[in-house]
């Protein structure tokens, strides 16, 4: 597997992408609209938000999802179209309408994404434009890649794409993928887009296997603040442009599932690394218990700690309260049982601490990954959660964050 | 009702509270030891923190409070007594069996309590004295009591206690309170610890009940970071001093009910207004649900939102990150017929932002209490959840603290 860290979007065979700067955003040197297309027709899926409030461009692309042909994502950032009634319903519609007319595709094999304020109605007359010159602009190279990455960007600090290269069946096979989010991520998707490409020829019901095992344990496994967002989007088309076509599960399946794990894998960490004032990467592992979900509630409940996010923030190996939260995360729990390593130090053995060396401890918290290792000692089972701590600067972007 | 705002815990008749500073806490111009007793035999009850991992005294005081008996309150701040193991335990113990003999009564009738660190032994050589200069310093005066409140505080800023006085049977009937607890604070109790006494005579098992009714409405209301501590305590005393004897539900019950209502939901509301770091008081009501849990899950949801919380930091009316929190609840939603009022101002209205003034509700934000009133028009049933901002200075308060 070679990893491709450039123009990601436009990596796999048979995808274009163009983008612009029409003005929903203010600030004039950013790129606010972004459209990724398929020269081949092909099948596609994606998965939505589960927040009871959600976007119009949710509520159109679900649609479109469920029939499994995409062959074009459409995305604005700087506003998100979320809480705009039918209005904003029928301005999502007539987002595919244009870009359907312009790329002389179905409107039914568009997904339409929107991210930025909620509660606005979109600048129709901007973003028609927008859509014209962006399609207008489609091109292949690492730079229309990298600026459709940069295109759906809004709090974010830095671009986050990612592709691979895989062989299947002798032949060249592309993952590429670039996201976007912040603030408000937690898990089962959060203010996130993701958006996803690859030149393997996949049946649509296969595909959204593919994504749903892969979402699981990546996108479904970070959490910033909790807060879940009205429109987050993973989606991904499959365009079979490398020659390689799966119809059933099986090795080369699997070596698929793969490299898309990877792709996800890494996107969903990026997005925890530029989490909102974020300074620290925080791994939580949590061993030994009866059941997966049982060591993901506890996992969870550590990492959407604000005390322990703070005293990580701190750089303070404070054990107390990765246990205590542990402890009220409704699982039954033998606190003699419980071992707690932090950065790899027994810090917690058997229910009360250690005499471990704390100032080689508290010397590891300096760095800027932090791995906390929980173990139960009541079965077989783990999981681990990605979260980031809780600094000054988190408060100071959303409070001073004005409607 | 008459509210009593001095001396609070030995308001009632027959309580006398003794306090001392033994050396626990490092500042020696604090109060870290203190004891209540009740001179007359009483019935007594408490409810403490569900979280797996408890406290040593917990562990203890719960086998006290299954009996129904309690005549005292030994109360230490400055170490929490919480995983300490078997030696923690047998220090719990330790302090009942030197209280006892000081008091003169069985270790059976006194509840243990301990809040502070966490993880450390407490200093036994230091306790057994001040146990015993805390018993020899009992007495009624309202500065006896005053200085029991303070013995209890950790991070507090403020010393919390009220207590009322009812008309029961003609007679006079006092319940005091006093509570301490500033981060930490979740649902279900938390680093909270409440203690209580009235001059009532009831049965152990209809104190339970009443008590029970009345922590569901107040403690179990209040939320300030969600997590949830080892050590909670809520804990009431009734030594039949006033000369009013309950014996069954009804009217003069109902009376007592509505006194110990007063006073815990006062108790828990101060809580919140001293919460760590807090600069806004926030009581969000949730109206209409199908249930009244659904209404909690939902009140809970956004008062547990760090992005709610910061935007109220930032005095800034956020009806998106209200109403996304509402949305990611787990309780179905119909957008359409949500209506929100922020400080009684109508901002959001079936599910889209309405034209109302900015500037009036903007200036409503400058003030210390803030109401989120939330309509889902789905049904009747409503609840309220009480919480403040995440400011600043909380993050300053938990990152800084170091184990």
């Amino acid at each position: 597997m070679e990893v491709i860290t450039n123009g990601c979007i436009v990596a796999p065979k048979g995808f274009k992408a163009g983008t612009t700067y029409c003005g929903i955003k203010t600030t004039k040197d950013s790129l606010d609209l972004g459209v990724v297309f398929s020269e081949y027709p092909a099948t596609g899926t994606a998965l939505f938000t589960t927040n009871q409030i959600y976007a119009a461009p949710v509520k159109l692309s679900r649609k479109v999802a469920q029939k499994g042909r995409v062959r074009a994502f459409v995305v604005n950032s700087g506003n998100a179209n979320a809480c705009t009634g039918e209005q904003g319903y029928k301005d999502a519609v007539e987002m595919a309408r244009i870009a359907a007319k312009c790329l002389k595709i179905s409107e039914d094999e568009i997904l339409i994404a929107s991210t930025g304020i909620i509660g606005r109605l979109l600048p129709m007359d901007k973003i028609g434009g927008g859509i014209k010159m962006a399609t207008a602009s489609l091109g292949n190279t690492r730079e229309h890649g990298n600026d459709m990455a940069r295109a759906i960007m809004t709090t974010d600090t830095k671009q986050k794409d990612i592709a691979v290269r895989l062989k299947i069946n002798n032949k060249d096979v592309v993952v590429g993928g670039i996201t976007k989010g912040a603030g408000m991520i937690a898990p089962n998707l959060a203010t996130m887009l993701c958006f996803m490409t690859t030149d393997i020829s996949l049946p649509a019901s296969l595909l959204d296997k593919c994504l749903r095992n892969s979402v699981e344990s990546s996108f479904n496994r970070i959490t910033i603040d909790g807060h879940m967002s009205t429109n987050d989007t993973i989606a991904i088309i499959a365009n079979g442009a490398s020659g390689v076509n799966i119809l059933a599960s099986g090795t080369e399946l699997q070596a698929f599932q793969e490299g898309l794990d990877y792709v996800t894998g890494y996107l969903a960490k990026a997005i925890v690394k530029d989490g909102e004032g974020a300074t620290k990467f925080i791994q939580i592992d949590v061993i030994g218990a009866r059941s997966r979900s049982d060591a993901t509630r506890i996992a969870r409940s550590i990492a959407d700690s604000p005390l322990v996010k703070t005293a990580i923030n701190g750089e303070d190996p404070n054990w107390g309260r990765i246990v205590s939260a542990a402890g009220y995360a409704g699982v039954e729990l033998g606190e003699s049982k419980i071992n707690l390593h932090i950065n790899d130090i027994l810090i917690f053995a058997r229910g009360m601490p250690t005499q471990c060396d704390l100032n080689t401890l508290s010397a590891t918290m300096k760095g800027n990954d932090i791995k906390i290792r929980l173990e139960l000692g009541l079965g077989n089972c783990t999981d681990t959660v990605w979260t980031c701590d809780l600094s000054h600067e988190y408060v100071t972007i959303n409070a001073e964050y004005h409607t």
